[in-house]
C-alpha cells in the first residue's frame, strides 16, 4: 500500500508507531496513516461517535473520508497510560484536539490505541476514540472558599 | 480485595477473564467484577459517555456506583475480534445490551477490552465502551426488491 518511491517505515517501539499515527493524522496523509497500521483483516478503528470499522480496506476508507474535509486538527495527549509487553502494547489517553489554525475550537476525546509487533515493526491494530464528557467547571476549579 | 472465604480465581486465558467480566457485570457482583481486573494503578475503565477512570480504587468505585442502580443488564457480544500474544490480548466487539427482565429495552455499545497475563493469571487492564451509533434500518434490512 506504500506508493512508489516511498519506503515503508519500521517502527521499533509502540511509542514510535503512536507518534507516526498522530503525525499522519495532523498532516492528513492517508498513506502515512496506513503505514502506521498493520496490514491485517483484524484491525479495528472507531472514530468518535462513528461506526466500528474492521479490516484494512474499511479503516483506510474511513481515514480517506475524514481527511477529505478541510478540518485541520492538532492533538495533545494527556494522562497517558502505556502497558507494553514483548508482542502487544496498549496506550490509553485523553486526546485534546484543537481545530483550525487559530486554535479557537477545542475538544477532547478518550482514546485507546493498541499496537502489535509485526515482522515489519510495531503497527497499530486498534484505535478506539469516543467523545470525552464535558467537565463541570466547578469540579475543575474547586470551591471558592 | 477478595472477601474472606472466597478464593481468587485464576483465569488461564483472556477469554476466561472476559467471560468472568461479563458474568460479574450481569450479576452486579462488585467483588467478582474486580477479581477479573488486575490489581494495578494502570487499569483504565471507560463506561459509555462517562469519564475515564484510572487505577484500581477509581475503577472499583465506578462499578459500585453502576451496580447501585436497579438496572439488570444482559450482554451478547457480536463481531468479536481477538488478538492474542503471550503477554497481552485485545478483544474488540459490539456489545448488544438488553435491559430488564422482559428484554424490551435494547441498546448497543462498541467495546475494547485488554487483558494482561499476570502472576495471578489473565486479568483485565482496560475496558473502553462507547455508545454505538444508531444504524439506519434500510441498511440493516437491505432493499425490498
Amino acid at each position: 500500500m506504500t506508493p512508489p518511491g516511498r519506503t515503508p517505515p519500521i517502527f521499533t517501539s509502540p511509542a514510535d508507531a503512536a507518534l507516526a499515527f498522530y503525525q499522519a493524522f495532523e498532516a492528513r496523509d492517508v498513506d502515512a496513516m496506513m503505514a502506521a497500521w498493520a496490514e491485517d483483516e483484524d484491525i479495528v478503528c472507531v472514530h468518535p461517535g462513528g461506526t466500528r470499522l474492521v479490516g484494512y480496506d474499511a479503516v483506510r476508507a474511513g481515514w480517506e473520508q475524514l481527511f477529505a474535509s478541510d478540518a485541520r486538527l492538532a492533538f495533545r495527549l494527556d494522562q497517558v497510560v502505556m502497558i507494553e509487553t514483548v508482542g502487544l502494547a496498549m496506550q490509553s489517553a485523553v486526546e485534546h484536539v484543537t481545530l483550525g489554525t487559530d486554535g479557537s475550537q477545542r475538544g477532547a476525546a478518550i482514546c485507546t490505541n493498541v499496537f502489535l509487533r509485526t515482522p515489519s515493526g510495531w503497527r497499530m491494530v486498534m484505535h478506539h476514540a469516543s467523545p470525552a464528557p464535558v467537565q463541570v467547571a466547578s469540579e475543575a476549579k474547586g470551591p471558592l472558599h
